[in-house]
């Protein structure tokens, strides 16, 4: 085994430590986050940080990092509309969506460069990417200056779901591996996914039982 | 496509809205935190939130639901000692690790009841579960208060990592592939992974290169 202590990994070559640090947290959800700007320029742009807060008010977080240097024009424009979408990354818009994190000018689209097609719905002006088996809209809620290391929690409230036929179950679930979801592997890995089991509700004293998917 | 807006969710009944919600931000990580109480109980804990927040430093949050009813011996243990492990799911572990989430009481060791094998490592004094092909030490940094839902995101600084031999290539990244680690779907549902393709970093007017994984 391999053992890496604090030291280790103070003195580690910054990307070396940031390909370790960045996968030895487990898979991170694939999504690409849609912003208009105050000006009509739609932003797209990966996010691996996306993360479920809650239920009830219906909420997800994404991790912010610190801005400037051409960074941030996601956030920038949730503040300035209140509106974002995320949408499913899927194994033909992998490509895509990792060259949606090069540091394009805010006054560029990332959906014409990438040539990646958009779809707006009603009543939702930040865009969509229409191939996603998995869209949702959101509105921004609040946000956690993260004093640590200066980056920001950002709290989204999701106000629309959206989901091609087929996916979801009568008790609510959502299959992603039948909407071709990908799961992230460090900063730089795409994987395909596939179901083992879903598990009942579990009790003290009462065997689990596989439940369908 | 079958389409939910604000009024549904909050209209919906809790648990299907809970599948839903859970599924539509994308695959979670499937991590096992483990602490030991003041008293010296021994608990591990399946978590499906664990987020990195960054790599220098190492750090990664996770989100403790509100307190009360018998929830949140891990993040009380945190606090008591400042220690805490995360240890990957594997298909093996998976019906142990989904039955961690059943609430024994707090003199309850979940490694005794669920007869999972711990190991210890010097100067650590919380547990790990030694099956795990990657094994993280971490201790206690900050918290941040979420008024929206009264959960809190605990921000952890990693002080050890502990990988398995054959995982991590000479750029420091790991696969997580190899190392058999899990996905969670939603709440319940367990995915093992194949990794597709590995990206180059994206710069603007640059193609993209498949690099070794």
């Amino acid at each position: 085994m391999i053992h890496y202590n604090s030291a280790d990994i103070a003195n580690m070559d910054r990307f070396y430590r940031g390909n370790l640090i960045n996968s030895v947290t487990g898979f991170k959800s694939a999504n690409l986050l849609a912003t208009q700007s105050k000006s009509g320029i739609d932003n797209v742009a990966i996010f691996s940080s996306v993360t479920h807060l809650g239920s009830d008010p219906a909420m997800f977080t994404f991790v912010q990092r610190p801005l400037g240097h051409g960074v941030g024009h996601t956030y920038e424009n949730l503040i300035a509309t209140g509106q974002i979408t995320l949408n499913h990354i899927h194994l033909g818009l992998t490509n895509k969506a990792h060259q949606s994190s090069a540091k394009y000018d805010e006054d560029v689209s990332e959906f014409e460069q990438l040539q990646m097609e958009k779809e707006f719905k009603k009543g939702i002006t930040a865009p969509f990417v229409r191939s996603a088996q998995i869209q949702i809209a959101a509105s921004y809620e609040n946000e956690y200056y993260i004093k640590e290391n200066r980056c920001i929690i950002v709290v989204c409230r999701i106000t629309d779901v959206f989901l091609a036929d087929g996916l979801q179950l009568e008790d609510g679930f959502v299959n992603l591996e039948k909407a071709g979801t990908m799961a992230i592997n460090g900063l730089d890995a795409y994987a395909t996914t596939s179901i083992n089991d879903r598990l009942s509700y579990a009790k003290v004293d009462e065997p689990l039982k596989s439940i369908s998917f």
